[in-house]
């Protein structure tokens, strides 16, 4: 692609579509894309050392078409504002606005044609980009991949994400953890002598990127929440080697059988983390078609201890968090997952000024049971942004009694990926970083008066902007 | 100013010069510096709402010349990185070559003639553009001058710091703390019927910024730590209307005496931790001259919770706390005080592999107990930037077992600016979050070859430089 060409090719995008191009050219408008027009993939880990080098950087498009003729974006979701951006959100409400689009879904809207299915090639995965990641994992994977499935008994569909690991031309690793839905639906599949059809698509709007993260029902279906989340059902189209139906608008699709029969080892896999994990064997997945949009751009998703990686599971986990608490805890108004607790381990909740005393102990608790993973829960009170570090920090260190307000629970059940289990179980811990009543009670914080925040927001506004003279 | 003007007015700065100016056009070249040609002091809180909205954000010189005719500068100091801008030290070095600089002190040299005198004013206050910070304080301070004494028995010098609030023309109230060794001096002199002499002195380069931040024993001038920092011994001139030595190229120097005799109750004052706090009364300085440049810059530090405020006093306990622990536990290499704890609260350190059990705990009873201020220490391994509140929480979730890691000493003497004390008191606490041996042992960073990352270089640093096609 050359330097001012838009990104979308032949198709320009429209600001109001929800599609993956629409928002990597919403990301070009604002300075926030870097499109790289190297050779970067001659080096097979080029990519993910550019992706994982900038995860606190721009969104990057690496536009040489190189032996596949494919061109590789990634970087998309990698801060909160920018998963709050891609969902047309501010980043305060993210939680809120995703739960309440799980309270109601909103069926795909099935269409003729979907750009996804412009082409179709041999289903063959040496034909995409598909980068390798990290030195010792044991071959490329595909990791943006959304993966559509649904059960053939009850009808009901799932989207999840898993990696792919190709084994072959039409051979892939599927990376699913036993208790994924996905994983339960390919055994249920298998107990009936079937084998499970799913269609791996690559390439997603926001909205369907961050739904595919949530950890739903079993039955409830993702896709029906990406839909709520954009305020009209998602287009979708009918694979071509099965009846499912994936975004008309994504870039690649590929189609496939999990056979869960057939396992294989997978070697040292990177975790949220940053460190390997050794998962063991794996399912495989036949490859039965691949479709790609004509100008098909690739999305990856650099995993293990990135942000973008964290940040997608990071904003499910409090989505479902959220709604969980407020269940029982009245005065819960936001919960953060943040990405320095790998958007796995550590949940911040806000409380609201009418909750009553013990609420924060009684959140930790429910945070800490709710989430396997989850083992560390800081409460604050609402003038604190959950998702800044910064300000989570200074509530810990100015409003909390360590004899007083940190609470410990050993012995609590946790994943298999908990980086310090012990024969699969924790410490889970919570500080109470909220003021109490019997603290002193003269906290105002020092400000200039109003007035002058107001009279000064055009030159505070300009100079946040990257103005440099005003 | 008007835009592209060199901001150094009459006197273009050199880069290799050691002042004020040449760090504000340093900061300038590198597009850190903003110019505001608004009249933004109209409202006597419109320069404190800039600094304060932006305090994470570019160095501001407000450079409309207002009523005083003097132009006002500040937030230069407000990231790790400026601070070793100014140093011109990499963050990591920071602690220990400013440790380094107290051990080989260099004498500042008097020349005949100071910049800093080139006009003599009336000794006014209100001549001076002294902005008002916060809304229920009770005047305007001046916040960056460095106080230049010497106690006229022992003939040893001081530098420090203590803010000014103008109480008429030629009075000020200074708000010293009664330990510090400003307050000792005044005292002393005031036992021997005399009044002690200072200069304030406004508008200094980093390294005096930075030295007069330091606590070294009582005799031991921070000044000659500032020409050790810069390599060569600081220029200073003779105050006109005392003995004092003060730096020949500040911008502002305000000649005064202390008088022990008279207090003022000073009203609420805001502190590191971003509230108010009473301290009762304080010391009278009545001001005898003022000097300055032609063209003088007021510097300004934002008080309160402001970056710059807790910066340069966290770099400076940072340097003193490294040097004492390295004392007794040899594998301390780093030491940091970040700015979530507001620069006063909490410190991380940082072990080396050589480190033996047991070290982790000593180091936190050995800073907990070193400061009384600090109450938060994290310690964690040499593969964590301890000036990255990202990375210390990253090992925090993933390095620490909290019913293993967590010490708690209740009972700790504490400072009268500690924000949760109780009679005097407060509870300390650490956290481990280094590996332990009996912790798993194959914790391998998941990363791309090395390779990769060296042919991708150039690529990544022409987009972390700011370059959006490549």
């Amino acid at each position: 692609m050359k330097e001012g060409q838009d990104m979308a090719g032949t198709a320009p995008s429209r600001k109001d579509e929800w599609t993956f191009r629409a928002y990597l050219a919403e990301l070009d408008r604002r300075g926030e894309l870097a499109t790289v027009a190297a050779p970067v993939h001659e080096d097979p880990f080029g990519i993910s050392a550019c992706l994982s080098a900038l995860h606190q950087g721009p969104a990057l498009h690496f536009t040489h078409p190189g032996p596949t003729g494919l061109t590789v974006a990634g970087n998309l979701l990698n801060s909160i504002d920018r998963v709050g951006l891609g969902l047309r959100l501010d980043r305060g409400a993210l939680p809120a606005a995703i739960a309440s689009a799980i309270g109601r879904p909103l069926r795909p809207r099935e269409v003729a044609r979907g750009a996804c299915q412009e082409v179709e090639m041999e289903p063959d995965l040496g034909l995409l980009p598909i980068p390798r990641f990290f030195e010792h994992e044991t071959g490329p994977y595909i990791t943006a991949g959304c993966i559509v499935a649904r059960d053939s008994r009850t009808g009901l569909g799932n989207l999840s994400y898993a990696r792919l690991k190709p084994l072959g031309p039409d051979r892939a690793l599927v990376g699913i953890a036993p208790n994924h839905h996905l994983a339960v639906m390919a055994r249920a599949a298998a107990a009936r002598g079937e084998r499970l059809p799913i269609a791996v698509t690559v390439g997603n709007h926001p909205v369907v990127l961050v739904a595919a993260a949530l950890y739903l029902k079993l039955g409830e279906d993702e896709m029906e929440v990406a839909g709520a989340l954009q305020g009209a059902p998602v287009g979708v189209v009918r694979c071509r080697t099965s009846d499912l139906l994936v975004p008309a608008d994504c870039e690649v699709v590929i189609e496939g059988e999990i056979e869960v029969g057939e396992t294989v080892e997978e070697g040292p896999v990177s975790e949220y983390h940053g460190m390997y994990e050794r998962y063991g064997a794996g399912h495989v997945v036949r490859i039965t078609a691949i479709t790609r949009r004509r100008d098909a751009i690739f999305q990856v998703i650099e995993p293990g201890f990135h942000i973008e990686h964290l940040l997608i599971g990071g904003v499910a986990i409090a989505a479902g968090l959220e709604q969980h608490l407020k269940g029982f805890v009245p005065a819960v108004e936001r919960v953060s997952v943040l990405d320095s607790g790998c958007g796995r381990l550590s949940a911040v909740v806000v409380l609201g000024p009418d909750r009553k005393p013990g609420d924060p102990v009684k959140a930790i608790m429910g945070a800490l049971s709710a989430v396997n993973l989850i083992k560390q829960v800081t409460v604050v009170d609402n003038d604190i942004d959950p998702w800044d570090e910064f300000q989570v920090q200074y509530a810990v260190a100015t409003r909390m009694r360590a004899d007083r307000d940190i609470v410990v629970v050993p012995g609590a059940r946790t994943d298999r990926s908990e980086p310090m289990k012990l024969g699969g179980t924790i410490a889970k811990y919570g500080f109470d970083a909220t003021r109490h009543a019997e603290d002193r009670d003269d906290w105002t914080p020092a400000r200039a008066p109003a007035d002058a925040y107001r009279d000064a927001a055009p030159i505070i506004d300009a100079i946040r902007a990257g103005k440099r003279r005003i």
